[in-house]
């Protein structure tokens, strides 16, 4: 897979409340990781988001989290591998009956908030998850987060014969060891959109990014996550889509 | 489908609380209606119980119901046909999720409770159920309830290409429109494991009932609701299944 | 209580999700309808939503709910008197207890959505909804709709020794049997800021209202139900309680 | 207060779902730790669970939990000091309407599960809990576990004015630090009621346990947590009770 896809966090939504720019942002990505009820998104917002990316031809991404609808999945909970591996096969199977009815499928993994970070802190955590998505269909690729060195989550993922998608930021800033620098750091979120599309554009080129302390970092990515919370992301995602088919295109 | 197969609630269990004698039913019925989690089941029960099923060869259908973990599923909720058939939709999936990590699939629909005696009462309601069993999976049958006259449900079943499976219970009452005489009326359940059986059989035999009005009933079943919430009614179950043995064999 | 009381539903956010301009609209009003997380609200969003109330000197009332976060509290729900009065002590018992941490109280009742409608087409059920409010605490008003006819109601609130407060609506056409004209129909819901305004005056003066067949409509409210979902209701809510204010000093 | 309380944990059942002997072990305990939604127990089985209590002269207690039904409470997560206050007060305040319906009210706070556990390991979470008992009503007492040095979380109860309880576990070994033996060791759990009756005795007369190590541990103890969850621990409640009532009397 040479091209850099653009993932966005999509149909977080619940009920009555609203979240999200989802229609405006869908015409420029190529992935939507699609809440399946536990932190958000129920099954009549999954219903309408499967929709609205099978209209636009975005790849379908299971969003599965931690039940904690309340605290949106932010919040760590201390989950066994077992029922980690329960939770995935639940809502990844949930989406995929959504899915079923319209006449598609999931076709990727990526986990949310709290299990997403527990994932990348803890390699037995990374490990149950690899393991959950390889028995529920080892086709279906996981999407992490790239960091220096990727090599640690790629052999588990061999192990399990499971495709990773390495997933950087154009948004934030790195330290040198390749995560994201906190985000109460100063310079740690990237607002100009000029600095945002050129660090898209370096990731999508296989170049080095400045780390924090000056430093070279090297990141591979398969992906870019990208935002569609509000106007100001929405179009700072445009831009990145643009200026990527434009680099394709050079 | 001449045999009577011998359906179940399953899985009825939540969490930390225990509900129904699972293991001890599962040898002697044929289909397992297995909670998806919004009335009851959560994804580690619904594991447990799916390999349970395995292990006894006993067919998974998917037993979906309204959103009301508080009232088991047991209070009419007025939901619209669209989202009658989302909760469809994602239920039947979340429990094909668990099943398909165990290398099988959910074989049936069995809608539950207050879900269930609305589409019985309301035929847009079953039209609505039915269309969302279709849209997911129209191989998948649906169980129903049998009636003096299936016909109108069969038309609908006819409509979407969906195989219906009309349940009786041995263990109730039946009045002459072929109706359950209501729980609080004398004689409406049956106690005495003799007439249990009894019942069992003449449905089996294609014969008729004595309806509480001592008229005749004949009820066209392709399935029977048996029971395993406590230790005398798993015991009827083993009963009824050698009976019916014995039936078919004879 | 001569003076037509403003009320409106506030703190309906969820979680991570906003919803209403609580604070926008919290400087005209007089009663805070404030949800206990059964439809919406959750513990963080009540504290904040009882602060609010708390710095603008407004009432604080409950707004207990159908447990049913997905649906918003706005589909019917078949509960039994008694569980319908659980759902009131829980509610405002929690209520309470959040507001006794900011040293407050609950100072009145109000029943959202369907808990509400229900009540109002079933006078069982206002029953029941009477006497938990009695049994909680017999001091704190109930808010309810006006009707043409507000008698029978109020026999039941003083068979319970219940202060009632009728509600009446300034945004929403009337027939002539004093229920709102249903949403479709055209006309049923004002948008004419003026008209509004003038309707709003009108009940304040105990003046007769044109139902929709052009008869003459009395309502004997004490409490006008305005809303705080967006710029322009909010603005609508300013303009009511400039005009009320002037009415009162003329 | 120089009398050993008996408390155990009641009113765990949730909807359909039954936990615990509770109208068995009911007679013989002296403070009920009631479940207050988030764990256990709905509005319902609370209303059940107070009226109990006040027929048996038993104090009742809150028992509040992390929102995590599908998990019993047990499983730590990841609340800010504002968000565990929150809770507090909403389940506290919640048991308390349900009391006040029946002329009672809540007399102590017991937190349970993950709770418990991590108020006990972390010292700023046990002052969140203090502190938001405090806001809530200080004159509540706040039940804790009793370890070799009581000192420090009697230091925070001071600071705030809250009156705390210590437990102590007739059960269950002791390390010399004071600390329960992890359940999973040799010699963890007392299965022998004459032994379990002993040390109950042994703490209530304030003499010195034997610890794990065999050195001498005093522990300093209010309360005894005891468990009404099948007929051989609430043989064991019943022992106890006799026992102290006896030794009161020698």
């Amino acid at each position: 897979m040479s091209r850099l896809l653009l993932n966005c966090d999509i149909g977080e939504s619940f009920g009555s409340w609203t979240m999200g720019l989802d229609a405006e942002v869908m015409p420029f990505i190529d992935c939507a990781n699609i809440a399946c009820g536990f932190h958000a998104g129920d099954p009549g917002i999954m219903r309408k988001t499967v929709s609205l990316a099978l209209a636009n031809n975005v790849k379908i991404g299971a969003h599965p989290a931690y039940q904690d609808l309340a605290g949106f999945g932010r919040r760590s909970m201390a989950y066994s591998a077992q029922e980690l591996q329960d939770l995935l096969h639940y809502q990844i199977g949930a989406l995929d009956g959504i899915c079923r009815a319209q006449g598609t499928q999931v076709s990727y993994v990526k986990p949310h908030g709290a299990m997403y970070n527990d994932m990348m802190a803890n390699p037995a955590q990374l490990r149950a998850v690899i393991q959950g998505v390889a028995a529920y269909d080892s086709s279906l690729p996981l999407m992490l987060m790239a960091t220096r060195d990727n090599s640690a989550a790629q052999a588990m993922g061999d192990e399990f014969g499971v495709t990773l998608w390495f997933e950087a930021f154009a948004d934030r800033a790195y330290d040198s060891a390749g995560r994201l620098v906190a985000r109460q750091l100063p310079g740690a979120v990237h607002h100009d959109a000029d600095v945002i599309v050129q660090q898209a554009l370096t990731i999508a080129a296989g170049k080095a990014l400045v780390a924090s302390d000056g430093s070279a970092l090297h990141l591979h990515a398969n992906t870019l996550c990208v935002h569609g919370d509000n106007a100001s992301s929405v179009a700072a995602v445009q831009r990145i889509r643009e200026a990527l088919n434009q680099q394709v295109q050079a």
